[in-house]
């Protein structure tokens, strides 16, 4: 028999794997519900009507198809197959697909429930997305989302917020090297104008995307590339000159934002850029928070065909792992499905495996974060476990997590099981120990052993947990 | 443009379900922890060859299989093509499909590392599976699984464990009246030995399996259609008398136990059944734990392909609901990957779709299941409003969800918003409360209203949600 295997660019997560993604998204969770955001789940099949032309050509083409059940052959023309043509079949095998993000799926249920809804509608949602990539270190074909949207108001105040909800998940993973960088898509507008891009009508590509493009590629390729490539799509030199020179404006947000305010007098977007950004700021200022960890980077782009208004993106800094969490506000989150009103919503996503990864990195994952029983009772035959069945009614009556060895074997591979399991604190019974009521209470951590009564057990397990929360 | 639709058979879960959702994932998910379980995750997409052959025919029937990704028709042959027979393309267009229930994955996971777990292994999985079956109420393409297995150990008291389980679940649910029904393997084959059935080799039907179908639907259809079923296998109608003089004996467990001691004398079988069954129920005993709701049920039969020692099902009573959790335990866990160990195994799953409509309908779900923020912060101008942030920031900086309704419009409306987002208490903030720091603070159930200090409101919301928990 072929030995079993997992596909390709998917995971298992194991028991310690899980116990630190738990943690992860329990802290951002929490935050999320802090901040009034509230959980929807979604499922995993859509309709393909759904979800097609709403990622682009490449999108779609990395969706992941279910085959119709039954005779899924039946009603195709034998013509068609004839072709052989994979693309014609498709649509005629195939009514359903895996979900690819969680936008879509967020944006189809608020068209679907818009009567129920109030809005403004703040909604998290932490699911698995898949996509049909070519697996690499880092990417995978099935991985989680961790998004929260607010939808149906406009207010800059949800912009702040989402600075303090990514400031308090990064202090309660205990993350304190990072930068929010944020920026505006007016204030990129305005530098496209200054070029003299073209901002064709949507649809069609004009040269300010092709401006955004490649500034986005900035980090990776560098200034020279950048222009290189921007010199073949027709911008001239001085315009270029004109570009760089505020993209490589060093020093305050003050400085770049004056800097910005003279360069853009004749820019609407471009002002309206700069306002949206200095009221997010002053925001933060009325919260009575700390912007040390925001930075204005005027040549953050992010994915620009979606965004209108500000966008941000995360790094954690001094360590080799891209961006960890991202959003930015949208236009109409509704238009694709044809909603008539206008929802204008802002957006975060965080990655959790990059954060894991970072977590890793910095050794941040405290003791805590593995999900084991407290105590395992151990025994030397069948009498002791008799006994240790009502010590550890005992524990767990007090809630304390705990096991007994299920099978009578030597106490060595007792204790063997304990520690592979990371399980700190054993109580080893023999025939003294039922006489006496005095249990072998031993520290796997410190090697220390005491005998002692359950009371005095159950306190010393109290204050460690206590001390844990 | 075509209304956006979900596929058939699946469900969004807004915010109040999900919340109500969560309650119960999250107690059952903090009694399997703390009874030394370890959570394991798997992923959705399972190579066919892995799902195939495991679920019998009509499992494989029912596998959502996916579309090979690019140009699938390319290496798929004319010849097979013009037959137009969807099963024979099947496997040259699919490789992977989506799970169909979370013990064969576990299965796999085991087989795949072997190397790296310690046996026994507590493992607990909670995660959606798909099946494309025809949806009707109460059953679902997509729904979740929330199981809890120990492989690698015989003893029975993983059997006492899982009653424990059990008992604590619906313990933190409130749901008092149920009973756990248990049953024997063993038992069913005594019985029908007594019948005269003969066990024929797995893989073919023999008329044992006839009998354990026929018992399993004795709640559905009556004794008179069982026993119709049972002549036309060939059963006569003493072996039938048999059979159902102990089917039908009423009593206590001891009762139970004595008639079966007498009966099962010359079954092998039999009596190890009843002994597993009596040594459980001592092993509570030696727990000190009640056995209030255990009740001993000869006719529980279950999935017996898969089954090999002692069987369990829940019903909570007085509530027109199948059994919300069932389980038992299974021989050989991964034999069917051709690993050469026999992992012996025991496992209880409860039905989240179940529960859930029982507590509905019994209104167990607690106010606090519901996930949303405890204050909303209203205002009646710009000023007031920024003010609020700072209110806010000291609301949830002492770890209180709050929010700040973002726009600026009639207080009414900011009103019906917390009462439709059911946020207990409100803020009210305009320039007389500004100007004091005397906040109107209105509690939306009872409707009254007073005007406190920001310090006077922590101290009541600290003590409410400190009543909550």
């Amino acid at each position: 028999m072929e030995k079993p295997s997992l596909p390709k660019g998917t995971r298992d997560f194991g028991p310690i794997v899980m116990a630190k993604r738990q943690f992860i998204l329990d802290s951002i969770k929490k935050v999320f519900q802090k901040y009034g955001f509230q959980p929807l789940e979604t499922p995993a099949m859509e309709n393909l009507s759904t979800l097609t032309g709403k990622y682009g050509d490449e999108g779609d083409q990395l969706l992941f198809k279910i085959l119709n059940s039954g005779d899924f052959l039946k009603d195709v023309d034998q013509q068609s197959l004839n072709t052989k043509d994979s693309r014609l079949i498709t649509n005629s095998i195939s009514e359903k697909g895996l979900r690819y993000d969680l936008t879509v799926p967020f944006a189809r249920y608020v068209v679907m429930n818009r009567g129920e809804i109030s809005f403004p509608f703040k909604r998290y949602q932490i699911q698995p997305v898949w996509r049909a990539d070519r697996p690499q270190k880092g990417r995978y074909r099935e991985f989680y989302q961790c998004d929260a949207d607010v939808v149906g108001t406009d207010s800059l105040i949800c912009e702040a917020e989402i600075i303090l909800m990514i400031n308090e998940v990064f202090k309660s993973l205990k993350i304190s090297d990072y930068s929010i960088k944020i920026n505006h898509r007016g204030i990129l507008s305005g530098l496209a104008e200054l070029a003299g891009a073209k901002d064709l009508p949507a649809g069609q590509a004009g040269n300010e995307t092709a401006l955004f493009v490649a500034i986005d590629k900035l980090d990776k390729i560098g200034e020279e590339k950048v222009k290189e490539e921007l010199r073949t799509k027709g911008f001239d030199e001085k315009s270029l000159n004109g570009v760089f020179e505020i993209l490589n404006k060093q020093g305050s947000t003050a400085t770049k934002i004056d800097l910005l305010t003279s360069s853009f007098t004749d820019s609407e977007k471009g002002k309206k850029g700069l306002a949206d950004l200095s009221a997010v700021l002053q925001l933060l200022k009325d919260y009575g928070v700390s912007e040390d960890h925001v930075e204005f980077d005027i040549s953050l782009a992010r994915g620009l065909s979606y965004y209108t208004g500000c966008i941000f993106e995360v790094k954690i800094n001094n360590v080799a792992i891209g961006s960890v969490s991202g959003g930015g506000r949208y236009d109409n989150l509704t238009q694709a499905f044809g909603a008539k009103e206008r929802l204008s919503g802002v957006g975060i996503s965080f990655g959790v495996d990059r954060l894991f990864d970072a977590m890793e990195e910095l050794k941040l994952f405290p003791e805590e974060a593995q999900i084991s029983s407290t105590v395992l009772i151990t025994h030397f035959d069948a009498e002791s476990q008799r006994y240790g069945l009502k010590v550890l009614q005992t524990l767990r009556s007090n809630n304390i997590a705990a096991e007994i060895y299920p099978d009578s074997i030597k106490i060595q591979k007792q204790l063997d099981y304990a520690n592979k399991k990371m399980i700190p604190y054993v109580i080893v019974i023999g025939s003294e120990e039922v006489k006496s009521g005095l249990l072998a209470f031993k520290n796997m951590k410190t090697g220390t052993q005491e005998k002692i009564g359950i009371e005095d057990i159950l306190n010393t397990l109290k204050s460690a947990v206590g001390r844990k929360q």
